[in-house]
């Protein structure tokens, strides 16, 4: 290839002024494309042959190639492949990427190549028209910066797809998920501590159990939650680990010695996160399994939202009929035919989301399976999914907290009465008069409609131990139980 | 409620010529909405509650929603309910809502209230204000026109959103997804006719099985195919019962005797599929179990095209270490690194929208059976699951078929070099020699790398009969084969 | 092959008198098998091979390939292919097969060859051996009767292991599954009838809602549960379909013709249910979808039955804090440390075998996808699964029934509490004083504990009105609603 | 409760010589039970009421109860609460639990009460009566040694079934599962040193690419499994965390102050694995989270091997029409009609049991949602398919290693033969000529059937220059590429 001058840079705004249509062309021949549009032939050969529903691409993964394609132009101009100038090139437009500037100049489908080719040789063509733009060459004329031999320098989609992959998932992750569930955990905890000492009856098999704290029920919600975040976050650990160096099998043919390294840390000094280079490409490129692992605990933190969700709609219901132990926040009316009526939207919004994220897992766990030889080729179904689980998550996550756990508030008359009508303290008692007795006066209560402490007195018990024994605050703090408010 | 005299109409096209915000009310008081907005207070709450990731109510289910208040306006004014100028002016602007032409008025999450009731409200809210504007109203004045009054007369979000449900799943099915696969059929079978009599080495358990033909084996892709889409189509039958009638809780209260039978009828005549009223109104309001079967069946048509889009791509691998049967067409350069390389990528496309169906089938399946009592409050997640699957199935059918199937051709070499080293046509041998003779010909032409011919005459079968049974095309139509191209 | 005489027949109860092992043959070499046993080489091999948990190939694919071994042997006989005594021989040994005699000698596990070919060769050496010992022939000679020449003439696995997969499945969802869930309909069914009159609260989103009867509550689980059954009886027309007359890869090379034609009448008339040939035996033997169909339909009962015990438990839960609108039979204690406590334990039961069902299911339809070529490999699984979930569904179903179903009572002192506390009712007035009103009122009651009729006064509405307008048993039958008592 | 005397303990074998039933009383009142079985009344009630297909609660269940149980009479007993014969009585009991020599007195059903209770009253029974067999005591009297007040003391089946549970998970995988597929990695990792320097034509998408060594290839496979290990046995961090010490609903009600702590220390060190007591009992009873992550890391591991058994077949398919790189050993004849044919079968079992681990995930997974309030009670279904994961996973790995990797051979004829015809090695010319021409060699050579170097060549390239670049060994080590064999 002729080495090319440095050409002047100008400083011109992003857009063409163009109409109609330009040609380019790749390797099949030319290809027609809209004048005023970045992208080349192959983005427009996908755009023809692959516009199937409305699914796109996520945009994330655009901005997290544009630290790819950055951190490569760096690398490569540093080992003296690339001429300085041209890096500087590349990386100015990438930056652009980065900052979602050019995000309307990757309009491809998510139902495209499995390897996401397609959207790399976008990211390619953009960049390389682009830098072309400011170099003051003719755009389509691939010079003198060239979409596959410059800007894909050293670089496979199939090395290069997957360690976008790994990006965007951890900035959703970090920068979208964990913030949420964290805000949401301390809600919870700080409702969990607000009602520390009010006393419940609980809830076994949905059926009349022995008292806790709604704080400590509260504490449950807040533990689960912390827990279900920590798993997911150890997750980055593998998504940490970037295929980049591998290119078209794993091997790191046409990639120079050292550039997954330094590709890896120049791609963690531009985002502040620790990647490095996987230490087996081969397993990088041929699975998806660290995404599938990542999927596994975005429908962790599905399943314990789920049941805080299914719990809060349960304990709201009612009004008159219902367990009616929360008041939820109405936010809006109900029902277009019943006047007056209130329901936790947000609750069911929120299950609805953790349903979707575990119908989204199964999709990837399949995809995840489906890898042959090289190459697991079923990546973008895998980044598509789990973007939209850690976005869903995250804004509903916000939500429930903004308009149903931050307004919520106890029935306390509810709560009180319950405890008051409740038969199953006599586990308190079942230590000093044996179970069986226990059991036959828990039996007589419900039995004949008496209350336990009448029941208990006929069968014997005094009315002295009774009242030592059977004080609902008292048993949930038998000593062992530890409220861990907010863990 | 007081008479209200018809008013005159004017014939304005659709639009809100005003800024910045109007005062709109429901039970929960006074909402500000964007002024050039048909929507109503409750629209703008569930605006603002639920704006969670970016997966809108699909537009389908608004165009359905069209038919629901059309008919019941149209019933409600023949049981005169409703005045007829007001049962015109909602049928109007029903119409307004069936041709899409106020989409863009219609801007709600998926998540949301699981009962839909925010979409009800949201359409019933847009045509009482455009039937205000249209009547000379004031908008937000619910005068003349009241959106839960006369648009939603006769009816709840609890019968009327499974009823939209019902007719836009019906409608996508019929409309999108059935013609895409009978087309796809036809260019299966059409192949299946074309290469009727190419004769091939099958594959079981993926090693070397008897020969058949091209022909035979793609008559299996299209009888597949053929039945898959059948067993869709049949559950149409419990797409056509419709909850209408059943109002809040599943007894018709607030409904005028029949409401059911003629809204069902009138949806029947206004779309022309059979709509029927659901025999029992709890079951069809309680469940989703006619839209868990029709996700299944969507199911069944994605299994049904994975397996064919496998074996698509692996009779096309190669060109030089693959099977290579078949040359699949060149829609664009396969890779950024390996120059000349073309993959199966509409194969690989249609693999991921196959996975895809199945894990929102998974999310249908877990949603359907969350319904409680007198509601199954996980609609909008199911339908939106739905029609997805449809509209992807549907578009995915039509570019597999135009480029890849159409174009599809045969390396007839390859086929011959196959037929002429098989070993498993040995099979033919066996009646006549014994299956364990058979057994040691088959491994002694693969242990010596030996021709089947070679091997059977050094173990004792004569040069005739090998030549008169071992015929690869007799093989094919050994009598009882019946080809059934196209089915 | 050499023409053999016809052999006397013994009449030998079933049994081998021998201890130790003896040595079988089959293409790869000489292998001991345990000398009271009749299985051969193949099945040995597969047992040190495959001894891969606990999970045995069922019993009722043995059953099943009895009726198909008996069909090959009538057909190949009478078209004189066969001796005739060689066919009554193995016919009387497969009357054995079907009766379960035999069912000893079948100890494969699910997790073999993804054909099944293992199980066929199983049942093949048993019948050979079995039939040599009533022949008076040594065991493993092979003589007078041969496994693969005589007992699997005109078959393979590749036709015949589907063959008994459908013949299992239609037996075990007509026999076992279909009838169960009808007696549990009818339970159902009479209990809609019984509590026709009942007046009770509905609820929608777990809130109050508009009254029905608790006739009409239960008629739509009985509706749901006849829905689901007919479609899964419906599924039986593919399964009805046999691959039989296929064998190695649908072209049905080594079976005469009319083979697969006549191999279904045979079956058909030898257990009375209505099996063809399939039309397509490319499509039959490639695929699975079928059972995948069918498998989807079990998941459509367990969706429905979810929903139905779901129910149960909630409506079931209390006795003081719950719901308490049912009492539960007390069929066991139900806490090993709170005496007394009854829980809802039949429908836990059924809500875990319905989540079994439709994981099961997901595993089907996996499965289902990975047919290539000429043949799914993924049989047993598939098998196994539908098997199970016909099995734990039936059961479940009669246990729910008995232990549960038959045995609930109403507790009716809490309905007509609910009754009376009711705020929804105020729906019926929104006809007459309007939606808007209607709203004022029932937010009135709640927000200040008011009964409705307190409300409703307060806001001007007439004592005459409320009491005309306001009647529950009334509001249960507006004339629309059809109970649809048992369907 | 009366204090009993220390009773006289006799050594007797296990087993009651008894013949017919003896009745059995709980709060229910009496049954009869068989009388030569130790279970009680509670027992015999499940068995009765539950007995639904033929999935049993796993013996691994129970084995862990013996630790809970030993573990709580050695707590209880240092406390003072128990007496210290009876505690020494209760352990000797549990270590004949522990030592599966009790297994047949444990016939409860997997399809029972979602706490698992009746399992827990069935250690309970099983235990008091054997250690009143052992007192000398009547059977079925509870004295001395009752089962709920005794053998229960301080415990519910709510904190104690999810400890067993734990324990049994956590001894299946460290003693079953990680052991096997360390051994099958070890394997692997071994064939990929083996094979380390031997050049193939790496495969993307399934067509033809860019060289590497089968060992690489095979290192990748090592790889995978090493991380899907490593995120598996991480997750035991959550199961060291028992719920014990919670008891009814986390408070720990009737639990001594610090028993929970005790009690985890006790089973630790019996155990030797380092259990701690739950952080949060309200969380840990509440939900199933900690085991819905390793469930999720046992499908990490089934979607790993998936990729590996899949290849592996595909690898060795042929032999005359397939890739045939790999000759895997035939174990078995592979077809009952092709003589001579040699099946994947290993790699097919595994293919299934990934299939079924899948599937079994989403069971657990929707189980482990459905928590409500302060249970959740879809344990039994969680704890039989997560064990039974590991099961098959366990055995399936040592089979697919026996009987398939350590005998697979390398077809080196067919991966020399494939390098030589290869295309793809023009990618190493792309960076010396540009992508651009260098796809136009590509297409040529394709298009017309030349070698690469002859249409190099014919495309201008210097046989010197094409000799330097494309020689195959060098392109599998172009500096970056790392083998890390066995990792």
């Amino acid at each position: 290839m002729t080495q090319q001058l440095k050409p002047h840079q100008r400083d011109l705004p992003i857009g063409i002024d163009a109409t109609g249509t330009r040609t380019e062309t790749d390797s099949l021949g030319a290809v027609d494309v809209p004048a005023d549009r970045y992208w080349g032939a192959q983005t427009q050969r996908s755009l023809e042959h692959f516009d199937i529903g409305d699914d796109r691409m996520p945009k994330a993964v655009y901005h997290a190639y544009g630290y790819v394609k950055k951190a490569a132009a760096v690398v490569n101009s540093r080992a003296g492949r690339l001429p300085e100038w041209k890096a500087q090139l590349i990386a100015r437009v990438a930056d652009e990427v980065i900052a979602g500037a050019l995000d309307s100049e990757f309009p491809l489908y998510v139902w495209q190549t499995g390897s996401g080719t397609q959207s790399n040789m976008n990211v390619n063509e953009v960049i390389a028209n682009r830098a072309i733009q400011l170099a003051g060459g003719r755009l389509g004329s691939k010079a003198p910066v060239h979409p596959n031999d410059d800007v894909n320098m050293g670089q496979s989609s199939n090395d290069t797809f997957p360690t976008a992959m790994h990006i965007a998932a951890v900035a959703a992750i970090d920068e979208q998920l964990v913030p949420a569930l964290t805000r949401l955990h301390d809600a919870i905890a700080g409702k969990s501590r607000e009602w520390a000492d009010v006393v419940k009856i609980g809830r076994t098999h949905l059926e009349d159990a022995t008292p806790l704290t709604v704080g400590q029920e509260w504490s449950g919600y807040a533990a689960q939650l912390r827990d279900a975040t920590d798993h997911l976050t150890a997750t980055r650990a593998g998504l940490y680990r970037l295929a980049m160096g591998g290119t078209a099998v794993g091997t790191g043919l046409n990639a120079p010695p050292g550039f997954g390294e330094d590709a890896a840390r120049a791609i963690a000094s531009l985002t502040g996160w620790p990647f490095v280079t996987a230490p087996n490409k081969f397993a990088a490129q041929g699975s998806l399994d660290t995404l599938v692992r990542t999927s596994a605990a975005l429908r962790g933190v599905a399943v314990a939202l789920f049941k805080f969700a299914n719990d809060l709609r349960w304990l709201g219901s009612g009004p008159r009929t219902g367990l009616h132990e929360l008041d939820l926040p109405a936010n809006e009316p109900g029902s277009s035919i019943m006047p007056g009526k209130v329901n936790p939207t947000q609750a069911e919004a929120m299950l609805m989301v953790c349903v979707q994220v575990i119908g989204s897992d199964t999709a990837v766990a399949v995809a995840g399976s489906e890898g042959n030889f090289e190459l697991n080729a079923f990546r973008p179904i895998v980044i598509s999914n789990v973007l939209h689980s850690v976005r869903i998550l995250a804004d509903m996550s916000d939500h429930l907290r903004r308009f149903l756990v931050e307004g919520v508030k106890l029935h306390e008359d509810q709560l009180r009465e319950n405890v008051d009508r409740s038969v199953m303290m006599v586990t308190a008692l079942s230590p000093v008069i044996g179970y069986d007795k226990a059991s036959e006066i828990a039996h007589l209560a419900v039995d004949h409609g008496l209350t336990l402490k009448d029941a208990a007195l006929q069968r014997g018990v005094t009315e002295d131990l009774f009242d030592r024994v059977v004080v609902p605050a008292d048993l949930t703090r038998p000593g062992t139980a530890d409220l861990a408010a907010g863990r």
